[in-house]
């Protein structure tokens, strides 16, 4: 096991109903910023639940944080905060909406472009605290302090982490997730899916409490997930996906053990440049990423095959076999896995490597030696 | 899944040399008590780590703080703390200095008898910050809220818990438990165990996540705990465990599941009746427990078999066998399972469960259907 240092500060409100604790979870006297994005939870009765929650608190709105959130739309939040004097942020809605409020609440702070903080020359050293209410299982966002923030403008998509952005607390009521479109449980499903084989799915350091951890998050979604498409409103298939989904990236299977990392970053391209979605850019990279790595993750995949699919046969049947099996899960909810689906050409290869490398996505993976060329034939493996 | 709230604050500094960071985690200009049990760590270079790493801080020691941590004892640190102007507590050494030390932090706070924080009288409202050591994998206590404490005077040994006493840090470095005698070892191992099967071993809610969770903890104890007594100085199977074991009671698998912890609540009796070590109580009454509640715990026993163990054959067959593997590992530890192993008889049960009256334990279990007349039972299959 590698050393680390962990620490998740979040309180988790965990089942139906407990939208109604929301008072008691926001520091008394605080103006609160409620965030949220294309306006679902005025639809889905989830609005009105949190505004009765709030009890008369004192409040103002901003809608429309759209998917990937957009710069172009947080700064406006931003520019509202500073003055409206608000001093807590309450994001109602999934990754989208919490990585954006993130994002606002480490700008409000800032006194320089906050662009900086996504290309790294400004260190966040201050931020308002902020509040979840989780709508869509998925990114992990309600219990971390990661944020992706897409700027339209110039086609990035960039990530930032701190300590002080970790939510305060997050509420996660699993029949918030009964309206959602299938597109978006789907989706939900593959991010979480991804985020632990972006953690697991590298070489042994002897770690089995780890890697059962994530074992357990595959196999309950790969359960589960399904089920979740075929009978939305069943309570507890809804609740497994959505505390999965949150101990899939709120740090804890990732401590002491190699992460990778890749599929992210070259999905991250896929997103800004084509408008994918965040999992789909994942469920077609994912399976490359194996098969290109085979050799430098074998001990892993051979683990991953015995223990998450009960394959057996030969090592190389194993493999095979999973990188397979990983595939066929990711079509069966309906997400397709080849660039060639999302209507992605060789042609559009050259554009995506010269982004990685703009960003400086030039040694990816566990071990650091995914450079640019790697990326472009893992590209050219996903066509 | 039941509703649930859950958040551990205790930042977990993991790793062969992490001792050193000590200096960092200590906010500044505090003045330290540092606590410690009989004196181990002067020996075995705990002590002298711990010292260069505070780097100059201002601290002054306690030490002596016993197994199962004396109520008398601990007044003492409390007086001194008044007295001395003490803000923060560094306890250094396993389950019971950490316990010790939580008790010593709510009870510098109060004003009234501080017994009464271990009967209920007192509320804990405030606590000095306390930061950890850990150097014996056992109990959980570095990272959790939980304390139990001991008087000696009137053979009772209560426990408290408070949100207010959860370590700011802890600090693992598996090299500490190197020169562990290998009865602290096994103890360790075995608690570990039970705090899971508590947690785990009662009735099915749909949680695959907890259930695997609690699962791998298990399998990872099984596997590893009898290598620890084999090579004392592994450093991954030292690791391995001191993790699972930091898991096991860190309050994470428990989350929306039932929990028991009637095991525990008659154990509590016989140490403080007969002076059995915490691990050999929990050994001797976890069979029984099982054995005794098999019927309401059969669905999940059968899952524990199956999981835990690989057993097949009729729901029966493994029902008994899993209790007999149980009872098989806590005897490979070198931790005997039966009273009589201890010098405890049959004419002493009238004396134990007069004292689970007198401290209420009148209704244990996860569904709080075991009665007095119940845990004389299981204490008489325990003989």
């Amino acid at each position: 096991m590698l050393n680390f240092s962990f620490q998740n500060p979040t309180k988790i409100v965990f089942g139906e109903g407990e939208i109604s604790k929301l008072e008691s979870l926001i520091p008394q006297g605080k103006r609160v910023l409620l965030t949220y994005g294309g306006g679902s939870i005025k639809q889905n009765g989830v609005y009105e639940q949190v505004v009765k929650a709030l009890n008369g608190s004192d409040f103002i709105e901003f809608g429309g944080i759209e998917a990937n959130p957009g710069y172009e739309t947080l700064i406006k939040a931003v520019a509202l905060v500073k003055q409206e004097n608000i001093d807590f942020l309450l994001a109602v809605g999934g990754g989208s909406v919490i990585d954006g409020t993130k994002f606002i609440a480490a700008a409000a702070k800032v006194d320089d472009d906050p662009w900086g903080i996504l290309t790294g020359k400004v260190k966040v050293t201050d931020a308002l605290p902020l509040g979840a209410v989780l709508t869509l299982p998925a990114t992990g966002s309600e219990s971390n302090g990661n944020s992706v923030v897409t700027r339209r403008e110039t086609q990035e998509k960039l990530p930032f982490s701190s300590p002080l952005v970790y939510p305060a607390f997050a509420i996660l009521d699993p029949t918030t997730t009964y309206s959602l479109p299938m597109r978006q449980v789907s989706n939900g499903i593959v991010d979480a899916f991804v985020h632990v084989m972006e953690q697991y799915l590298t070489y042994p350091v002897n770690a089995p409490v780890q890697d059962g951890f994530s074992e357990t998050l595959l196999k309950t979604l790969i359960s589960e997930g399904p089920k979740a498409l075929q009978n939305p409103e069943a309570y507890d298939i809804r609740a497994n996906i959505m505390w999965a989904a949150t101990m899939a990236l709120n740090g804890l299977i990732g401590q002491g053990v190699p992460q990778d990392w890749a599929t992210h970053m070259i999905g991250h391209e896929l997103t800004a440049l084509h408008g994918m979605d965040h999992a789909q850019t994942l469920a077609v990279l994912l399976p490359s990423v194996m098969a290109y790595k085979k050799e430098s993750k074998r001990q892993k995949l051979i683990q991953y095959a015995e223990n998450v699919w009960g394959l057996a046969g030969s090592d190389d049947d194993k493999i095979d076999g999973a990188i397979l099996k990983t595939r066929q899960f990711f079509e069966s909810l309906s997400v397709p896995t080849r660039l060639s689906d999302y209507q992605v050409g060789a042609g559009h290869i050259d554009a995506l490597v010269a982004q990685l490398q703009a960003h400086g996505m030039v040694k990816l993976g566990e071990r650091q030696d995914i450079t640019i060329d790697d990326s472009r034939q893992i590209l050219e493996m996903s066509l």
